[in-house]
């Protein structure tokens, strides 16, 4: 299966609208340093899953014929923004699983159109999506009721931990033991900065506990950019800067 | 000072995700025949005005050295869900003006970045937006509190009427009174068809009692426009269908 990555972005995104940063700058004349929110599409054989919907303009390229559901890590808006038109597409209903959120987005539950959101998933419990997809939610520290997701292929996994600021105890030990290949994680600010996601240092420290081969840093703001212009990651360490459309492939 | 229409099409947008009508198949292949959902642009010497806000492309072509205000009919989700984006602008807050809806979309109001949502207009109450703009809010049946809006330019007026099931008296004397040059009207319905939206037939009606030298249909959905291509709107009349992109003038 393939993990692909459509929004790597913050809610902000890059560009900014009306920040004349060189990051944002650079984003607006060149279309890839532009980072989109947070969505990404795990492709296997039997079907494609939306993991997360912060795009709105999934429907120019998403083939509805093989999307059979969607995965959410919780209702902030720049992470389910992109279902507010989907869900109005003529179709049988597509499962979203996702956190038990007593309140979703805006009119999301109430008017839910071709989605079906009651699959909402325990903590900590694999549930099966397919044969080749396997999930397991993992409580994350966020402002709101957040799940990350070890995504089981049939012989590898991924975790994915977007928002993020810290985990608890049983969490850790749950991506300990899953030995992901590699780790998606949120790191939205430069270091010693925000709250409710990681900075650039507590997000290193954290990957590091998880001793994943390689790590990718996701849901990137305009600061942290500017941030990793002048101070890089060093190329030959497990860590990197996601960026939009960048594919992953899981045994 | 202009009036640009942005999004002509009703919540599902055109083409509707997943739908292979041949109005949706249309649009998919032509950009010319897309509706996007409900946003206008008030362009005045002294600066411009987002009339809704349903495209979440906004940041992608509005200058925001010129945004002086937006202006919302209501808060519907496909009417607000751009500002989702263009409220983390590092900008001085940019007015709203709007109906006074205590809870508005999502988390706007608790998280209103840039904008200022304190801007509650009056029914009925002329307002002066700037010296080339002052808008009256004409209370319209819907579903959730809803304004259309007398447009007033130096000598002349338009009328924005979406979303609209109906009015009431007061706001049909009112309107008369206005004599506006054009009135945009919502129409999401073929005839007989649906409910807190016009209707053809009913939009036809209404249209009529304001007597107005043109109509213009908006919030089109892709059954009406099915409709449309068997039963063409008379050519010589005064009632046309609105598109993404047209742009009216108002002394």
């Amino acid at each position: 299966m393939l993990i692909r990555l459509l929004g790597t972005g913050n809610a902000a995104q890059i560009p900014v609208f009306g920040c004349d940063c060189r990051v944002c700058a650079r984003a607006r004349v060149d279309e890839r340093y532009r980072r989109r929110p947070s969505s990404a599409e795990i492709v296997t054989s039997m079907g494609r899953y939306l993991l997360d919907a912060g795009r709105t303009d999934l429907a120019q390229w998403l083939d509805p014929s093989v999307l059979r559901g969607v995965i959410l890590t919780h209702y902030h808006m720049d992470h389910v923004e992109g279902l507010f038109h989907l869900r109005w597409g003529p179709l049988a209903p597509i499962p979203v699983y996702g956190p038990p959120d007593e309140t979703g987005a805006d009119d999301l539950f109430t008017h839910p159109g071709c989605f079906d959101f009651s699959h909402q998933l325990t903590p900590y419990e694999p549930t099966v999506i397919s044969q080749e997809l396997t999930v397991t939610p993992i409580p994350l520290k966020h402002s709101r009721l957040c799940f990350g997701y070890v995504l089981e292929g049939r012989r590898e996994s991924v975790a994915y931990l977007s928002d993020c600021d810290g985990v608890g105890p049983r969490s850790l030990d749950t991506l300990q033991r899953a030995k992901p290949k590699a780790v998606i994680v949120d790191c939205t600010y430069p270091p010693g900065m925000g709250r409710n996601h990681f900075s650039l240092d507590r997000a290193l420290e954290f990957a590091a506990t998880l001793a994943a081969p390689r790590v990718y840093l996701t849901h990137i703001g305009h600061g942290l950019e500017q941030h990793l212009i002048d101070h890089p990651l060093p190329l030959e360490g497990p860590v990197s800067v996601a960026s939009d459309g960048m594919t992953l492939s899981v045994e």
